[in-house]
């Protein structure tokens, strides 16, 4: 996996028995490998409005060998040997919703990073490029995770909300005994993304580490508030965000709004929007929603929370203040054996391990498919 | 099937039975849809030096999406259905040859139309992308033909040399009795690529229609003798060749070249260029060979044309006398029950059938692949 931050690859080497929803997860390893600063640049231009068509296609390939060699290192690291390998790849473009093109309606979504490079190298199949198959079943190809937290966190009487905090925030809530039509999953809104972008550009730091700037602060009250209306935090799932919703335009404006307010404030009102916007969304979409199907709210009773943004501890302790009168008991990933850095990689070893089992793994009431979906291309050795 | 001309789609409908090169195939009905006038200026911007990203990602699942028409059209016109698509999809860029890039040596090669939109329209699985595993097997990714070349025309008693002029043509000798590892298959040259951009820049004409712009003309005998001495044409096989080697370069300085002649003499030129580096590549590469290997040179028997190339009279006639003192029985592909429209697509119809069965299907011979590769990817429906 490597996520749309472009920070580099995570390798988790993942043991599965079972079929399906029945199959049984264990974490062996986990392996981080930072992208070199020239590959990271490469990548992220990659992503520009225009780019040299000769340099994606072998960037594509270029990164099928840097992942080969990040699978390569988790192997002999850990001594473990690996059957079948899932390859998110790196997102480049994203469209989710269709628009017009050619004169029909054309969503799409592009990952990079040739199976066909690590299959060859690695001697073992590989499934990649797990989103199209979504998107082609009418969904948005987004997200993907809720198949893991389902597997994972499905409870006959826990209704459980699983919260991600990456560089967007996304949550998957699953009322107790629920089938996998029953999970609802959006993205609430930014996770680190917003934060991050204010403690570059007003301290010119690559984020807020511990939560420590944000902690010297004070939310402005009403710039948390008048966000918190716009359209995109009101709008209902099935929903995804992305640098278009909370990238350049959107800190701008951000900006604007704080004024001239002292810089530790700033990244403490940034710090707010992200915790109450998860707190808004629990509250509109998860507690009302199922409330008013089933009677009381009371049927989810743990907040299970992973992603950088665990360690971010402002945000953890405003997430905590903004909950408490929910009755929600909080966790993070770590606690039940998934380290929040390897969770989506570990998604999409469970997901590829679906794929050569012939099974459906998107969950269409999380990306709005019109049905079940078998993700991902197999490139055989 | 797409060609790079990015003149339309051909669908080949074929049975196939058996396993590996002991299969046997039977066409069932070709079908032709030319690309919209809008499509492929697209299309062809998309081979430009530098293309919008997101164009890029929504013209692969466009072109999925018109694929997934042109199968649906051929198999209501045919009355047939079909278990198993390859869509060998349009080239976009391909570079055969190892170049450095951020410290490695990359080839790559990139053809869109999402398998998986494919997949989800046509309700069966579809095999695409089948280039690049040859390649990450140390291949060039072309020619994949030979393959179907070898398992239709191997012959014990009859060497028979396989001839292909589309854009660029090239040939595969398959010796007789040979094992697939004796086939020898490369580009030989221009196809009609250079005598289609004279026919457009001198009169024009989108192509010399049954060469009648040709047979006006007398080609200028040093002209074609000198450009036949081009490092290209000399270069042991395997070699690929396209537009960089015959496109607008290589026109602009055959023009010049031909300096002020006649512009008839100027077309007849280029259909002498294109014969006989077909004749010197046979003789050359083929023939003195497998003469030197085996003795006689006289164990190749047949030669049997196929592509646009055999519409242009005047280019058959000139290979016809330019091979008649080798003693090489002329014939077409649509003898033997292939239309030469339909071959290249009825090739990825076989590549697919065996990656559905887990056979590798390059010729490594003709690649230069280390290995046999199980080539492209399946998404299931």
């Amino acid at each position: 996996m490597s996520g749309t931050s472009a920070d580099g690859v995570d390798v988790a080497l993942v043991q599965i028995k079972g079929r399906g929803i029945q199959c049984r997860l264990e974490l062996l390893a986990h392996h981080h490998v930072p992208y070199l600063r020239k590959v990271r640049k490469h990548v992220l231009e990659s992503m520009n409005a225009v780019a040299s068509v000769a340099e994606l296609s072998r960037l594509n390939f270029y990164l099928g060998e840097l992942y080969a060699d990040c699978v390569e290192e988790a192997l002999q690291k850990s001594g473990f040997e690996c059957e079948l390998v899932g390859c998110h790849g790196q997102t480049i473009y994203h469209q989710g919703t269709a628009a017009p093109f050619l004169g029909r309606d054309i969503a799409c979504t592009w990952q990079i990073g040739e199976g066909a490079v690590l299959a060859s190298r690695l001697g073992v199949p590989v499934v990649s490029d797990f989103r199209p198959a979504d998107m082609a079943a009418g969904g948005k190809g987004a997200p993907l995770v809720p198949y893991l937290d389902y597997v994972l966190f499905r409870h006959e009487r826990l209704g459980r909300i699983v919260q991600n905090i990456g560089g967007i925030a996304n949550l998957t809530a699953i009322p107790p005994g629920s089938g996998s039509e029953e999970v609802t999953a959006f993205d609430t809104g930014p996770g680190n993304m917003v934060i991050d972008a204010v403690a570059q550009k007003l301290f010119n730091r690559p984020f807020d580490s511990n939560g420590k700037l944000a902690a010297k602060g004070k939310p402005l009250a009403n710039v948390t508030h008048d966000i918190l209306k716009q359209p995109f935090f009101l709008q209902q799932p099935p929903r995804t965000a992305g640098r278009e919703e909370f990238g350049r335009e959107f800190l701008a404006d951000f900006l604007r709004r704080c004024g001239k307010a002292d810089k530790h404030d700033v990244i403490a009102t940034a710090t707010a929007v992200t915790a109450l916007s998860i707190g808004q969304a629990v509250r509109r979409f998860v507690l009302y929603r199922e409330g008013a199907k089933r009677g009381p709210a009371a049927t989810f009773r743990e907040f299970i929370v992973s992603g950088g943004g665990t360690k971010n501890q402002t945000l953890m302790s405003m997430l905590v203040t903004d909950l408490a009168e929910l009755d929600l008991r909080l966790r993070t990933t770590d606690a039940i054996g998934i380290p929040s850095e390897a969770k989506e990689a570990v998604a999409f070893a469970l997901l590829a391990y679906q794929t050569w089992h012939r099974t459906a793994s998107n969950v269409p009431s999380a990306t709005g498919a019109k049905r079940p979906a078998i993700l991902g291309k197999i490139s055989y050795a």
